[in-house]
């Protein structure tokens, strides 16, 4: 056979055991903590109909679905007729149209899973990825605004990314902001994507940019003055609350501080200028950032208006997601790569000792301990090299001398020092050298 | 919008909560299995290079392959570049072509993953399954052959399926076989194809095919009394011994019986005239039968000639393939749907108690329990029955009284019964009712 490119696909990844480890790892966390809180799981298949993910990102969004070619007689039309998930809203929007009533209402699900988009591939940009989201369908109660930061906190914070701000804003303060300060109501959106860019430029920049976007220099001034001011919340605070749809955007968000309390390992607070998707979003919007890794963990916020899309009605729904690949980056590179290996391995002096190895590894098994019996042709040190490289922590010998005394050498990996035990005590041993 | 057809693409399901959860749970139960035995994990993209996967599964095979159209410009072309994973072997094949040196050798790895067929959706004929495969590479030692048995019945034991029978056989055997009986070595493959049927279409229609075959009568006599033979595998141990081909079959399955040694949960035995996929496989080979569930629960065998495709040489594998969609099913019948729900739902009684339902929730999931807060528009009536829905175990309600007073109610939703407990008393409570 011809030499073929063994990469996999531009934009793809092959995980190496220690990094499935690693993910399954962080995924199994994950899954943990939203159903500790009460959210349920949902899967869905990898493809749908073309026609359910059409029209629902965009112009440019669309170009970058992969679509599947139709089969059989039909493959020679070039035509497609199904099309690789691009998110996991609109299949979640799909199911909800079809499953509305075997659904208990309020659906608060999370979905963990690989969406794909024929994106240019780049550093940190994938054609798969996966996404984590979780939201909850059917309520308009700010309760399960304030839910869904819960849960995505103690999600945060049994990663072991403690530190995180969570950055609290609404569309109804936005909104009173744009009053407050005087921007005219047609230039709200425009005045907001500028105000939104405030962390990463600076108030200066967003002060020339608003005027070059027509908002008033009146405006800008007072703007300019409190977006680089220290006390920035305070000022906006203290604006907000000079006119009513202010108070009535304060008031939202006060209640969701409110109802979300104290988060551990972490800390929530109003970002007024806080904007993200103006035409996605309804109400709550939030974002977490993690100063130390400097880096957007998480963000989301509600979106009455999207879930409904297959039933041509409104569903109140709020949610969010975590920037997995993202986070899964930054667990690799604050954690000591954890060991994956397994705790034993056995090796095999010869022919005549390998149905003791593989049975010495079964009964260690069943002491909880998992044990891999080495089944290569190897003499004995390539057989400690192969167990260093599987990072095992402990490796057994046992020649026919140990068999007719009923023992096993047990040599420690790291120390490279061996004890000889009774078979009656072996896995007594292996627990002390494991710390068990 | 249009209305649209929200169910999921021909051929492919939604897996709603209960679902994911119990697919989830055996997933879990099955790695840790394999992480046990010291295999490793694997992923792979769900798509691959087109000419990657062409060519490998034989013209019927090609045909079901779901290929993804080109993209952008060349979109036009209707030409496809890419296509979804048909298995998870050729996966493995690529990804030792392409890291052979960075993988500890022999190689043992699992996968759990979709697959993508489009074949006519059928019962239990899916276009998306799940596959979970288990493979040694790199090793031709019996050990690795042993390993993969005891490794599968280990798992089939995690999952609650004791009680299944590994049926072992050798292309070496069956040579043997063929020779003792005395069918012409032109006809072995045609003659195994008809004695594999044994099983299903019993002896009188075998010795039939056999003769239609064109195996001589003198072979197809002997062979039709011992099929039909209650000590039919005795019979065939006989005959094997008689030749030197038989000998050397009969040794490499006892060789692995000797090494499997005893499966807890099941049995395992000679099966003299299994002969499986005889162009794929080249040493041992079985099939894992449930014969209370009437059911091929995993197959496998060694198969020198497949891994090594992409690199133009032969690379020794073995391993073995559950049936893990038949086996979900299986589960699902076999046990009471197990409990998903969370194990308290809060219920709100008014906006001012829901920052203390939602503070509750959390001290409980502080504690192991998980929680759910009713973020709903319903009186307390409706909030039961949707904990009931949720198949929540223990709702708490509290109004303004029980928090004067420092209590919480707790009602054990199956019985109805409601106790006022002290709050510094709800986690003993609830886990007494929860039974932890």
């Amino acid at each position: 056979m011809a030499t073929i490119d063994a990469n996999p696909p531009s934009g793809t990844r092959d995980f190496l055991p220690a990094e499935v480890s690693r993910r399954e790892r962080a995924f199994a966390t994950i899954r943990a903590a939203f159903d500790a809180h009460g959210f349920e799981p949902l899967d869905t298949p990898a493809f749908e109909r073309l026609e359910v993910l059409t029209g629902k990102y965009g112009e440019e969004g669309d170009q970058l679905i992969f679509k599947i070619l139709r089969r059989g007689e039909h493959e020679a039309t070039g035509e497609a007729d199904l099309a690789l998930r691009y998110d996991l809203t609109v299949p979640l929007a799909r199911v909800v149209a079809r499953y509305g009533s075997q659904l208990a209402m309020p659906f608060k699900r999370y979905h963990i899973a690989p969406v794909w988009r024929a994106d240019r591939p780049g550093k940190g940009r994938y054609r798969e990825f996966f996404q984590c989201d979780v939201d909850t369908v059917g309520s308009d109660s700010l309760v399960a605004d304030a839910a869904t930061l819960q849960a995505v906190a103690d999600v945060l914070d049994r990663l072991g990314l403690a530190g995180f701000r969570i950055q609290l804003n609404s569309r109804k303060a936005l909104h009173g902001l744009i009053e407050a300060y005087g921007v005219p109501d047609e230039l709200e959106a425009s005045a907001l994507v500028a105000l939104d860019k405030l962390d990463k430029i600076g108030a200066d920049k967003v002060a020339a940019e608003l005027v070059e976007r027509g908002v008033p220099s009146s405006a800008v001034e007072t703007l300019a003055a409190d977006l680089g001011a220290a006390d920035l919340t305070d000022r906006v605070r203290e604006r907000l609350a000079g006119t009513e749809r202010g108070r009535d955007g304060l008031a939202e968000v006060d209640r969701v501080l409110e109802l979300v309390g104290d988060v551990p390992g972490g800390a929530v607070g109003f970002a007024p200028v806080l904007a993200r998707g103006l035409t996605y979003y309804t109400g709550p919007v939030f974002e977490v950032v993690h100063d130390g890794l400097r880096a957007t963990i998480a963000a989301g916020g509600r979106y009455d208006g999207l879930i409904g899309m297959f039933q041509g009605q409104d569903v109140p729904a709020t949610g969010g997601s975590l920037g997995i690949e993202r986070i899964l980056l930054l667990l690799e590179q604050q954690q000591q790569s954890a060991s994956h290996g397994p705790d034993v391995m056995v090796t095999v002096m010869d022919d005549a000792a390998a149905a003791d190895a593989l049975a010495l590894a079964q009964r260690l098994r069943g002491h909880g301990f998992s044990a891999d019996v080495y089944a290569g042709s190897g003499k004995l040190g390539k057989q400690f090299k192969h167990a260093d490289r599987r990072a095992a922590r402990v490796a057994l010998i046992r020649g026919a001398e140990e068999r007719a005394a009923g023992t096993v050498a047990v040599k420690e990996l790291a120390s490279g020092e061996q004890t000889t035990v009774a078979e009656a005590d072996l896995a007594d041993h292996v627990g002390r050298l494991l710390g068990r």
